[in-house]
C-alpha cells in the first residue's frame, strides 16, 4: 500500500482535459471515462445552497453504476435555478451522446464562480471533441479541474493486485461536510456499489471531512468512486485501509495547496472523551486564525493552542490533565509552560509542516485535522477576486 | 438617549492610566473607582482555560459590591496556574490596601500576553503612586487597558438623569461567548446588583456576544457593570434600553477596530425560524474568511453569501425565500440575481460598513452580528506576534 512515486491510471480508466473556452486560457473540461460500467458510490456537500450538479448528481449515483465523469472549471453552476439544473443534465446527454452511454451512467461536476450560467454551448462543442484527448496519465485530468490549486494533485497505489487512483482539487471554500472539493477515485477493483459506498463514507470520514482550508463549506462539494472490476475481486478489509490512506493522503495535499497556504498544519487530538469531541477539538484547533497565523510566523505559542481548547466550551476538557506537543517538543503539561528549547521549535516550524498534539488526558479517542497557515496570500486572492 | 459627542464620566467615578513598566512604554496599569460602593454585576469568557483573573473575578461579584477595578494590560495572567492566582489577589490587595477599600470589593483584569506571570512587583508599585493621576475623563482609563487597539474606546450617554459611561478594548481573540473583551460600565443610577444582572446578560447577548473579530474566544473576556446610585433610582425599562443601545454602539466600536480592519462588517438576518437560528447564520456570515475578504475587496459577491447562509446545514433555510440586501441595494431573490447597479454598490462597499442583509423568509427571528473585514493587517499583526 505504499504510494506511486508518479501516479498512474487504474486499469479501463482513462481521462482528459481541454480548453473549451470557458476560462480564457488553459483546461477547463475534464473527463473521467471507464471502459466498462463500474460500480459508484458519492459523497456531496452539505450546504444547504447546492449547486446543479449536486442536486443531478445525487439522483444518478442511486443508481450505483457509473461509466463517465465530466466536469468544468471556472463556473459552479450554483444559484442558477432551473436551467443550472438543465444545463447540468446537457452536460451528462453530451456526453452520453458523444460516447454511446446511458445517460444515466454519467455525472458531472462544475467548480468556480457562483451565481453564473454555465456556457453551456461552449461545452458541448469541447466534449464534442474531447475523445481524441484521452489518455491514462491522471495528472492530465488533475489539470483541468483546477481554480485555484497551484498543481494538478493525483495519486494512486497498489492494493491486492488492484490499483486506486485519486485525482483531486481544493484550495478554497473549504470545510467539507460530508465530503468536499473535488475528488475522483477510480480503481479496477472488482466491489459492490453498497460496500464501495460503506467504504467511501468511512474513508471521508477521516480525511475530506477533517480538512478546512477556511472554515467555508463549498456549495459543489463531490467525492466519487468508481470501480470498474477489471483487477478482479480484492479483500475488502485490505481495500478499504488503502482506500483511507489514500484519501488521507490527497487531505494532506490538499490542505498543504489551500488558499495562500505556505505550510501544512495538522492538529491531533489524544485522549478525549468521545470521537465526536476529538474531531470537534482538533477541527477548532485548524480553524483557529490565530494558530493559523502563528503557524504562518512560526511561533510556539502555547496560549493560543490553550485558547483554541478552551473555547470548545461543550468538550470535556481538565487543564491539569492537558499537554501540548509542537513538532515533536513537549511544550506544556502540568497547567505550566515546560522549559524547552524555543529557538528549536521555532527552526522546526519555518518548515513545510506544524504538527500540533493535545493530550487532554480524558478518555480514549483521538482525530486528527488537516488545515494549513494564514497569509497574505489568502487575503489577496479572496480580495481581489471578482464575483463577476 | 443619545450619545455624548465627547464621552463624560458617570457622578462619582474616577480613572487613572499610568506606565509601571510591564509595556516598554505607554500606560498599562488602569484603576476606575466609585466614591461610594457601587451594586455590580459582571459576565466573564466561556473558555475553559479561564484567566486567573475570571477565576478570582468570578467569587468577587458574588457579593454584587464593587468599589474598584484594576486592570494591567501586556500579561494576561492566563495558564498561570496557582501563582497566578496569588498574583490576581496581590492586584486587589493592594488597591484596598492604597484606598482603604474591602479587599472583596475590588476586581482585576488582566490581558495580554498568556502564559507568562505577571511582573506583580511593578504593577504593586504603580497601585502604590496611582492614587495621584485619577482624573474623570473616561478615554483615559481606557488608554491603559489597550493591547492592538488602534485608539482609546469610551463612551456615554444620559438616561433619566443618570450618566452611563462604557469603556472597553476589543481587537483581536475576539468571539465572546456570554461576555466579551474588557468592557467596564460605570453608571450613577441606583440599581440594585440583581436587576443590573440581569440588564447587563440581556445586553450583552445582542451585542458583545454577536460579535467576532476572528472567531477565536479569549481566555480573559470581561464585562462588569458598577452602578454606585449618586443619581438615584432610574426607570429599568428605560435604563435597560440604554444600556443595550450603549452595548451595542461599543460592540459596533470593537468590531470596527478588530485587528487590521479597514471596516466594519454586519450581517442581520431576518425571517429566521426562531432566534438561536437567526443569531447563528448572522454570526457564519460575519465569520467567513471569503465574506471577510470580500469585504476588504469590496465586491458584491452573492456566491459567498450564498454559500455561508447554506453551510449552516442544521437550520431551515427555504432557498426560494431567500433574499440578499448588499448596503440597501437588492442584489439575490426569487433564487436568482437581480439585475443591480454593480458600479454602484461596488462603490458603497468601498465605505467604512458593509451591510449585508439576508432574509429567509421561514419564519419571525431577527438578528445582528457584528464584525471586520479580513485584511494583510491581520496576518501582518498575528503572524509576527511573539508569544515569548
Amino acid at each position: 500500500m505504499t504510494l506511486h512515486t508518479q501516479p498512474v491510471m487504474a486499469k479501463g480508466f482513462r481521462c482528459a482535459s481541454i480548453h473549451c473556452g470557458i476560462k480564457e486560457e488553459g483546461p477547463d473540461l475534464s473527463l473521467f471515462i471507464s471502459d466498462e460500467p463500474a460500480s459508484a458510490a458519492g459523497v456531496f456537500t452539505r450546504n444547504q445552497f447546492p449547486g446543479a450538479p449536486i442536486v443531478v448528481g445525487r439522483e444518478v449515483i442511486r443508481k450505483g453504476v457509473l461509466r463517465a465523469v465530466v466536469v468544468n472549471s471556472r463556473v459552479s453552476n450554483v444559484g442558477t435555478g432551473e436551467q443550472g439544473i438543465h444545463n447540468a443534465r446537457r452536460m451528462a446527454a453530451a456526453v452520453a451522446s458523444s460516447f454511446d452511454l446511458p445517460e444515466d451512467e454519467v455525472i458531472m461536476s462544475s467548480t468556480g464562480v457562483i451565481g453564473r450560467q454555465l456556457p453551456i454551448e461552449k461545452i458541448e462543442a469541447g466534449i464534442a471533441q474531447i475523445d481524441r484527448h484521452l489518455c491514462t496519465d491522471p495528472l492530465v485530468g488533475a489539470e483541468g479541474i483546477m481554480t485555484t490549486d497551484t498543481y494538478p494533485k493525483a495519486i494512486s497505489m497498489e492494493v491486492e493486485g488492484a490499483t486506486l487512483t485519486l485525482i483531486g482539487k481544493g484550495s478554497g471554500m473549504i470545510e467539507p461536510n460530508m465530503a468536499t472539493m473535488l475528488v475522483y477515485i477510480l480503481t479496477d477493483a472488482q466491489i459492490p456499489a453498497a460496500a464501495l459506498d460503506r467504504m467511501l463514507r468511512e474513508a471521508v470520514k477521516d480525511s475530506f471531512n477533517m480538512l478546512s482550508v477556511d472554515s467555508d463549506t463549498s456549495t459543489s462539494d463531490t467525492c466519487l468512486i468508481l470501480a470498474n472490476g477489471l483487477a478482479g475481486p480484492v479483500d475488502h478489509t485490505r481495500f478499504a485501509e488503502a482506500l483511507k490512506k489514500g484519501c488521507i493522503e490527497m487531505t494532506r495535499l490538499l490542505a498543504r495547496d489551500g488558499e495562500g497556504a505556505t505550510k501544512l498544519l495538522t492538529a491531533t487530538v489524544e485522549g478525549a472523551k468521545d470521537e465526536k469531541e476529538a474531531r470537534f477539538i482538533a477541527k477548532a484547533l485548524i480553524n483557529s486564525p490565530l494558530i493559523k497565523t502563528m503557524a504562518y510566523g512560526a511561533d510556539p505559542n502555547i496560549g493560543r493552542i490553550l485558547m483554541a481548547v478552551g473555547k470548545c466550551t461543550e468538550c470535556t476538557i481538565s487543564p491539569r490533565d492537558l499537554s501540548i506537543t509542537i513538532n515533536g517538543t513537549l511544550v506544556y503539561e502540568n497547567q505550566g509552560r515546560v522549559n524547552f528549547d524555543e529557538g528549536k521549535v521555532r527552526s522546526l516550524l519555518e518548515g513545510d509542516h506544524v504538527e500540533i498534539i493535545t493530550s487532554l488526558g480524558v478518555g480514549p479517542a483521538t482525530a486528527t485535522a488537516y488545515g494549513c497557515d494564514l497569509t497574505n496570500g489568502y487575503i489577496e486572492e479572496n480580495a481581489a477576486y471578482y464575483s463577476s
